[in-house]
């Protein structure tokens, strides 16, 4: 079998990828917790560093009100080449509950094919792109990328991105490019490589009621005054109709319905029950009536409690009335939802479901996150298929639909660019979760798609990937 | 003003009381607390040696698998002479926040007419009934008293008196008694003297749901499979009706509804809605329609959420589908709810509220606590409003009921004699929160009317009360 240089390469570097993560893996960088701030900080430090040593010439830590960002670029240096904006983040989630993994969760271990860590997928795999650029210029004897690559690497993702729109508009000028690729998604299955053409966007909040204002004796209160944990629950027992439907008014006003056509990409992405319910750690599918599960996912918005909590958390009981309860609830939203008029819409449901003698205080988490979608009838989504096909042997690339959410959509509307999605995580990598994982194969198809990807790339030029627009 | 031989007692001897429990309220009795494990027994130490001084010829402290009871008994030596059984308890609730103490916890501080400790009121109040005895001796001009007495003081009520009812049935031969006189409960104020006549049962659980093995990320997984926190939230918003009754089927089959008679006695006890909002500390009034608020709380059964969780629970969001949630319920149950056919109920409630793909556990605190009723019709029942209202200089006497729990049901399931209830903490004594406090001028009043009370129970003597069953 012929093998690429582009192959050769990263088989032959796979040990620098691997030492690498081992480093950057260790650094706990969880955005979302306050004691965790130096270690992003020392997370941006280290990744400004790696891409120094690839051979960036101009690397930058951008700071924001919160966490800092990296930035990265290496002009091509060819007067038509197109400019690349790579997005990802270097931020990871926490890790509660903490009992629950089986190794430290920030100790990378290699077991077999799989390296384990917090991070390791979401979103540390994007590391990959540095040993593909080694594999780019190998494979083009170039001493420069045939494209000029941006990266921008932030670090708030996963505490909602608070500070992205901003910093994207306040950097406007060094953003500038013809096409942006998003890697912080995945494919469906080793053998079954794919990209994302969809995700869902998000807002997300903490609903706090509170009743008494202490916490009361439930003998000598009780079945007397309004009880918040109750009245909590009487609400999130309201989100959704039997049906599965998310019951706030206007809610589904802008959901693009999905076409006959869609339906039909839908129905061509393989997808086993069995095999789904075993990844999602579940018993049995739920969701929305009249859809399947893929397109529950991609192409439905859903409301889902992430926490509840109120009154005695402790061993035994406690024959108490809470003084008070919260729920932290994420709305997924799919295009063409808009963040701001769900915000609002949710706002008079949670208000109509709060009974008197309760007040509540609703604390939104930023600005929530858009919904997009990727035309897949452009050059760049052309350029993309091709690269990732002949990184796995020419096999079929499939669109799918993410249903998770992150600022990509953003990238679309501040930048105004096309947006491409390059991701090599796996359906069963537990992102988010105890136990996280990365299938390491598919760091080096992922390193050999998008060393292919960037030659793809300059030889569309500009003028060539503009006909995209 | 003619002043009772019993009144002057008490008047002279006030003293000795407040040195008394200014001695015994110093000891932390926390049952629940196993670090103060050696203060509870020092409590029964302490109370004992009180019983003696006293003059009881027989004091012993009773071990428990827990934490032990006192018992004290003297006798009448009259031949006809009744046998009162005297219930209390020892052990004190827990201090916490105990940043909201004013003063500390266990020094007791007076304060004007207030005497302010944890277990001030709840329940070492009881000690009034050393200073009726010397009263009661004082006035007959008797070396012994005119009933004979028995004193069971518990030193795990609250810790939910888990060995009491072992503890009753173990020393069966010891308790015999022709009636049982309940001191761990109050009056609805100074000027209004009353007594109890009801208190409600309660059994209580918590219910586990659990959906996947791990928490799901909320965009990959949200809206195709189960989530537990949703599911638990419409079990608990189908725990009760629009109109605040319980839905679980069966569960008001048993209660006594209120008769006319009955519903006339609860509209004369004072309520000022005001008041007992501002005591409540709450907002607004609410609970089953139909029902006044003395009614919900004395005559009427409830479903509480003491507590609810699941997920995630600290700052900011988690896009997280969890793998768990709880909700710790309790039941106050009235007369003629029996525990043992309620708990089957619930779990019948629970199983159909459980979705598939949610797997539930139900793990219930103890076998729960019986509902119990005074009759008001009986000897003893006349003798104990006599002599309260001569303690209150004539005023009447009101039958109240006490939306509390205790072992007391259990005392008339085991004696199987009849039960009366003379306490005299007042309802802003803030029993179990920071700050509890007590009356003082309501202890010399329980004093005087325990006093009295012998007598008139000796007046009856054995035949007389008899006909109380």
């Amino acid at each position: 079998m012929f093998v690429t240089t582009e192959r050769q390469y990263v088989q032959d570097h796979r040990a620098e990828l691997l030492a690498d993560l081992d480093e950057w893996l260790r650094i706990p960088s969880i955005s979302a917790q306050p004691e965790h701030r130096e270690d992003v900080a020392r997370s941006a430090e280290w990744l400004a560093a790696a891409f120094r040593r690839a051979g960036f010439p101009t690397v930058e830590i951008w700071p924001t009100a919160g966490q800092p960002a990296v930035f990265a670029e290496w002009p091509s240096g060819d007067v038509d080449a197109p400019t690349v904006l790579v997005y990802g983040h270097h931020d990871v989630q926490p890790v509660d509950p903490v009992e629950l993994w089986r190794t430290d969760p920030f100790t990378p271990t290699v077991d077999g094919e799989l390296l384990r860590c917090r991070g390791a997928a979401d979103d540390k795999h994007l590391l990959f792109h540095l040993l593909a650029l080694g594999a780019h210029l190998a494979a083009t004897g170039r001493t420069s990328p045939a494209v000029t690559l941006k990266f921008l690497i932030e670090g708030e993702e996963e505490s909602g991105s608070p500070h992205f729109t901003g910093l994207l508009k306040s950097r406007l000028d060094r953003l500038n490019c013809d096409v942006a690729v998003i890697t912080d998604t995945g494919m469906l299955a080793p053998d079954t490589p794919s990209t994302v053409t969809g995700m869902r966007g998000m807002v997300s909040c903490q609903v706090n009621f509170h009743g008494p204002e202490l916490d009361l004796h439930s003998g000598v209160f009780g079945g007397a005054v309004p009880n918040p944990a109750t009245a909590l629950a009487r609400l999130v027992a309201a989100l959704h109709d039997d049906a599965g439907r998310v019951r706030v008014p206007g809610f589904y006003d802008d959901v693009l319905e999905l076409t006959a056509a869609e339906r039909e990409l839908f129905a061509q992405v393989p997808f086993d029950e069995a095999d789904f319910l075993r990844t999602a750690l579940s018993r049995t599918l739920a969701g929305e009536a009249g859809y399947s599960t893929l397109e529950r996912l991609g192409a439905r918005p859903t409301a889902e409690v992430n926490g509840i909590g109120g009154g005695y958390q402790g061993d035994g009981g406690k024959t108490i009335i809470p003084s008070d309860a919260f729920v932290k609830l994420s709305f997924r939203l799919v295009a063409a939802q808009n963040p701001a008029k769900i915000r609002p819409a949710v706002e008079a449901f949670i208000a109509d479901h709060c009974p008197e003698g309760i007040t509540c205080r609703i604390e939104w988490e930023g600005d929530g996150a858009s919904p997009c979608v990727v035309p897949i009838d452009t050059p760049a989504y052309g350029a993309l298929v091709a690269a990732i096909s002949e990184a796995f042997d020419g096999r079929p690339v499939l669109p799918t639909r993410e249903g998770g959410s992150g600022p990509e959509a953003a990238i679309a509307e501040v930048i105004g660019k096309p947006m491409i999605f390059l991701g090599v995580c796996l359906p069963d990598d537990q992102i988010h979760a105890p136990n996280e994982k990365m299938n390491i194969p598919m760091l080096y198809k992922g390193a050999e798609a998008a060393a292919l990807l960037w030659s793809r790339l300059a030889e569309l030029g500009r003028p060539g990937l503009a006909d995209a627009r």
